[in-house]
């Protein structure tokens, strides 16, 4: 009668003003976009469309966001959605849950509002002011999670940045990796070299004080995520970080809090394979089980291709939602509403509006979509 | 694959000034408490217990909110919980969608941000100035909806005074319901003359005009309903008002603006039973398919008893969400899940704790809660 199964997938969302600096993150076409990306990817995932934010997130060549891989992922699970809600896997309940982690553009998406105000940047002695209040309220919220698991993900431009400044404080490995099909490691070291100067602080002087590594070199949606996965752990659910290496770092600031209940890290054969990262390595260090999705992106199509060429790579729990396909045999199903998905909200829509798609493959219009038409809706 | 079914349950969650205005409000133990009402309602709705609001909401006498039926009817309805998610009817997705109408202390709950501030009180010459904005944005968010159905209901403590002093101001016939056994109607009718007047208007001067009708007497959930409906229908789905005479007044701003499409209203049989309102002649007025559902609470379970003598009746969409129980013949669970929740969140929860409860019955510790001893968790 009561269930108390079920999979909630949560989305950590926020900006940073890290992000603003040039040559870091591909989250967003331009400087001045990138601000509505994780606005826009709550959007995606809730309603399969942008609703209030002015773009669909692509990065400045054109690759579409993670988001529209993970919300094909969740079509694929055989739902339909809104705000809120979602699939469901051979009937376990699936549902969604968008924490606001210092958005700094409106969203239409359904989202629990933790205070948190938008990160500094880290070459600030300070990056995340509000870390402990934001960490105790995600908490709470974890705390009323029902049901079998918790899978998390995170939305942050210049999340890999933060992230590797985390890493430096807590004195682990800074091996990252990047939106770009390049990583642009250097920039990255000096933006954390800086950051930790501006914090007085040497690689490793926050070991064993995850929140501090946080308040001084992080971002909001890592205390987020740490929070809402400690309290998620108090309700006895299993959890699954989905991401790639800013979620491997979530988990090493869950070990460094002292959290030793089993965690597991979903992430994307994009990461995988990024050598001038190490996710393996990563996921050992923080004793994180990982799997590995190949989405088998073999396809042409503009979405798959620059996926294929390294972009992206990771995002909006890309790798813990193809993971959930990968369980219920639906990668090819997901393949195939990644191109009814991107021509909704990339191409002109014609063949999908998002509103009654039963049936129909989505790719009549796939040709229309060349990632340089991407409009308001 | 790609599922266009499914029902979204939406609750329009504000607060208004109004409400401030002693003996017209039952829904908080006092005026302190009620300001916090509808951010606890959502709370329930989405995790089945409060979470950041100091309180689970009870009438001065006791009664607890309609949110705890509400919320049993969705349990009953086979799915668990939490931030946006739900149940399911025979496979059928449920969703729930809580749209920031103002609310004026913090909640877990995710909510979609309007950005409604609250109202004012209705003896300013403007009660919701914001009232357009918020009408257009929920509007856009009703247009995102998928699947077949959009139910919507409301929590704004003061809503049958608002909602009395818009059926005035279109020229309706002023006959709402009441969370009091008994209607304080020369109270409230006192209230939407000094409204009227200070808005410097005559009883009709409203009509055709809802929006202005809205701005000058009405409270943000008002608008925020409407906008949702006026998008819904756009995108092609059913809809139900779900609730009393504040949501046959939605239904009447509706066709004051020229809606023609299909209607529909579930209400309580408390409020069908209600002489001093006339929500039969309300709904007839507006054309709306109405629905009274009597949830058969026969027991001396100090929840439902309250409910017998009168108090609440409504709120939370409660008609909405029992009507979809008595549809799926599940109203005697209901009543069962009742039992269990108002146990969890207003006795001492000790037989459920509403993360892990699949087959217990919740009776127990029912003779913990009497009312008196709601406090934070």
């Amino acid at each position: 009668m009561y269930s108390s199964r079920g999979t909630t997938f949560a989305l950590a969302a926020g900006t940073t003003r890290t992000a603003t600096i040039p040559g870091i993150s591909a989250a967003g076409a331009d400087a001045d976009l990138r601000v509505h990306t994780p606005s826009a990817d709550a959007e995606l995932l809730a309603f399969g469309r942008t609703v209030s934010a002015p773009v669909v997130p692509v990065s400045p060549t054109g690759c579409p966001t993670p988001a529209v891989v993970t919300r094909a992922a969740f079509e694929a699970l055989g739902g339909g959605a809104t705000g809120g809600e979602i699939a469901g896997v051979a009937g376990d309940p699936l549902r969604t849950l968008v924490l606001d982690c210092g958005l700094a553009r409106p969203t239409a998406a359904p989202t629990v509002d933790l205070g948190a105000t938008p990160g500094a940047d880290v070459r600030e002695p300070v990056a995340v002011p509000d870390a402990g209040s934001t960490v105790e309220r995600a908490r709470e919220v974890g705390r009323a999670l029902h049901g079998d698991r918790l899978i998390v993900g995170e939305t942050v431009p210049g999340g890999t940045t933060t992230a590797m400044g985390v890493l430096a404080a807590l004195g682990e490995r800074p091996a990252v990796s990047s939106s770009f099909p390049e990583n642009p490691l250097e920039r990255k070291r000096e933006v954390v070299d800086a950051g930790l100067a501006a914090s007085d602080l040497a690689p490793g002087g926050c070991s064993g004080d995850p929140l501090r590594a946080i308040r001084l070199l992080g971002d909001p949606t890592l205390a987020g995520v740490t929070g809402l996965v400690a309290g998620a752990l108090d309700a006895g659910l299993g959890v699954t970080l989905a991401g790639g290496t800013q979620l491997a770092t979530a988990g090493l600031l869950l070990r460094h809090a002292g959290v030793d209940d089993p965690l597991a890290l979903a992430t994307t054969s994009f990461v995988a394979d990024d050598d001038s990262a190490d996710v393996v390595s990563l996921a050992a260090d923080a004793d994180l089980d990982l799997t590995v999705t190949d989405p088998g992106f073999a396809d042409d199509h503009p979405a798959m291709a620059a996926y294929r060429r390294g972009e992206a790579k990771e995002g909006v729990g890309m790798g813990g939602a193809l993971a959930l396909a990968d369980e219920a045999d639906a990668l090819a199903a997901a393949r195939e509403r990644l191109v009814a998905v991107y021509d909704r909200v990339v191409g002109d829509g014609s063949t999908d509006d998002g509103s009654a798609s039963d049936g129909e493959d989505g790719r009549d219009g796939q040709d229309d979509g060349d990632g340089a038409e991407v409009e308001a809706r």
